[in-house]
Formats: structure tokens, C-alpha cells, sequence
């Protein structure tokens, strides 16, 4: 029992250096950018939230779950922007999942890799579910916050309607108002169409 | 819908301010002191990580909802030491939670009171095990950082052991692990007994 409560505990104290982790968002009204730690909250509340409302049904603990490991993996290899043309990193992050993972006792470690797989896989309700809030989130906070990560990397209003099109997948009423606004504010902060 | 997803969106903006509410605890080899948002990310995966070890049995998603949502009176009140005088702030907290929790849909807006006030209640096995994990947490840091933040505001040994014995609640082989490092760690850093 010790061992095994000494390894949950090098695992929670392994990923602190989440919180170091920065993102192109600066959180509405601050000057600084948030980190990933943060984020990860933030989007699992909004899961939590919007699940209800899911077009198809998810398992709320699982989304949840999902959302709160996915970016684990960046202590190791950096927060990738989602418009960069190397977003794509599978393989270095999957070696970061399984060492981080490896710290944590073997059922737990199960589990969590399973699930961080199926997250990236995106291909059951959940993870779909689950991709579609996690992109989401920086989209209502460029609609609140002068479009400021989209403006200081020079994203277009197209670039963000593709990027972010998944979203339509977890809630078509839900997608439909929010790109109505991208267009809106994306032309009233000078994006490119 | 609209106004459903309307309200959770303006739900999910304000809840944006506690990133910049700031604790007492520095993250683990960061020079800044860290913020509620996310200690609540660390908190709600510590809490899936112990989950199993619960001395009495827990669900999991009623835990994780508790802890991501438990801090957000934060954003009215900001975050209040665990070893101040004034720690205890309920009605101010409340009327916080009213407040931000009404930006949101009546049915979650319902449900999340109805879980703020069990956690802060801290009766049923589910809260009782959420505010060990709340506890723990700041705990297991300072086992790691030179007990930075009882050093920072003079907090004796005795104290600490007399803030956090409800971890015993959640799990004793936890709590006798831990309580046994944090007297010798106390006295390495020079706490007062």
C-alpha cells in the first residue's frame, strides 16, 4: 500500500511542471499567457457543463478524465499551437504519456494511457466529444479577448473556422452560434477572410 | 438552446478571473506562487489517482465535479490560507457561489450549488474524501519544496498535523505517511514543533 500511494505521489508532484507550460492564450483580461495546467481545468468544467447537451450521449467521467491527462504530455515536449504546421507530434508525445504514465501504480497506469490514446485517436463519442471542448475553449476566449491569440500569430477567420469545425461534431447548435462569431469579430479585429 | 449555450459561455468566461487568484503554495521549482485554477486541475487528478484508496467507497465524478468547482467563490473572496484566522468565510463564500453559479442554465446552476455546499459541508464520504485531497495537496508540496509555504508564514509542525488530519479520513496508511514526513521535514527546515 505505501509503494503505491508513493507512486500516486511522485506522479501529482512529477506534473507541476504542467503549470509551466505556456499557451498562446492570454487569459481574458490579463497580460500574461495561461498555461496548460489551468487550461485543463478550465475545459473540464466546460465539459461538464455542455455534456448535457452532447449530440450524441458521452460518459461525463471519462471526457473528464481525458481532459484533465491529455496535455500531460507537454512537460515533455512543449505546448504545440494548434494552427502550426508540426502540431501533429504523436509519436514524441506518446513517449511522454508512457514514461509519465509509467510513474503511477500498473492499473492506474492502464487506464490512464488508454484513455490518453483514445482522446488522440478521436474516434469514440467521448474523445470526440472531449476534442471538440478542448478546441473550443480558446475560441470563446479569442471572442472576449480582441481575438488576441489569433491576431498576434496572424490567423485567418478560415484558418479558424477549419481548425475548429469539430466542434460541430459534439454540438451543431453549438457550433453554429460560435462561428456566426468568429466571422463577426474576426472581420471587426482585421483578420484575413 | 441558444441562450442555454449562451449562459454556459458566459459561465466559463468569468469563471477565466481565478486564474488570477493567487495562492500561498509556489509550484515545485517555479519562483511565482501558484493560482486556484489550477491547484484545482492538480486536485481533481490527484483525487482519480486515490480514488481506489479510499477508506470508504467514493464516486469519482461527484468528487472531480466538486474539486474543479469548489474554489470559484475564490474570484469574489480570494483564496484564504489554510492556517489564517479568518479561514473560515462561509457567508461571503456562499453568496459567491450564488452569484457565479446563476450566470448558468437552472439545472446546473442547481446542481453545482447542491455540490459546492456538500463540499463545503464536508459530511458525506464524497466531500469528506474532496477536502482531504484539497488538503493533501499543498501538503505533498511542501514535502517537496522545502516546505516553502510553512516556512513563508511561520507554521509549526503542530499545526500543520492539526490542519490536515481529515487526510486520515480519506485514507490512515496516507495520513501516517504522510504526517510522519512532514515531522521530518519540519524539523530539517527549521519549523517550529
Amino acid at each position: 500500500m505505501t509503494h503505491h500511494l508513493e507512486q500516486i505521489t511522485h506522479f501529482i508532484i512529477e506534473i507541476e511542471k504542467l503549470k509551466n507550460v505556456e499557451r498562446k492564450t492570454k487569459p481574458i483580461g490579463m497580460q500574461r499567457y495561461e498555461n496548460s495546467a489551468e487550461h485543463s481545468w478550465q475545459i473540464a468544467l466546460l465539459a461538464l457543463s455542455l455534456s448535457e447537451c452532447a449530440e450524441r450521449p458521452v460518459n461525463p467521467l471519462r471526457v473528464v478524465t481525458m481532459l484533465l491527462l491529455h496535455d500531460i504530455v507537454e512537460i515533455d515536449t512543449g505546448d504545440k499551437f494548434a494552427y502550426d504546421a508540426n502540431h501533429d507530434d504523436y509519436e514524441n508525445e506518446l513517449k511522454a504519456a508512457e514514461r509519465i504514465f509509467a510513474l503511477l501504480p500498473q492499473a492506474i497506469h492502464d487506464k490512464y494511457l488508454t484513455l490518453w490514446k483514445e482522446f488522440e485517436a478521436a474516434e469514440s463519442d467521448d474523445a470526440r466529444f472531449a476534442k471538440a471542448i478542448d478546441r473550443l475553449m480558446p475560441v470563446l476566449q479569442n471572442l472576449h479577448n480582441d481575438c488576441q491569440s489569433w491576431v498576434e500569430n496572424d490567423i485567418s477567420i478560415s484558418q479558424v473556422l477549419a481548425k475548429n469545425a469539430c466542434v460541430e461534431d459534439a454540438s451543431p447548435a453549438l457550433w453554429k452560434m460560435v462561428s456566426e462569431q468568429v466571422v463577426e469579430k474576426g472581420k471587426a479585429f482585421g483578420l484575413r477572410d
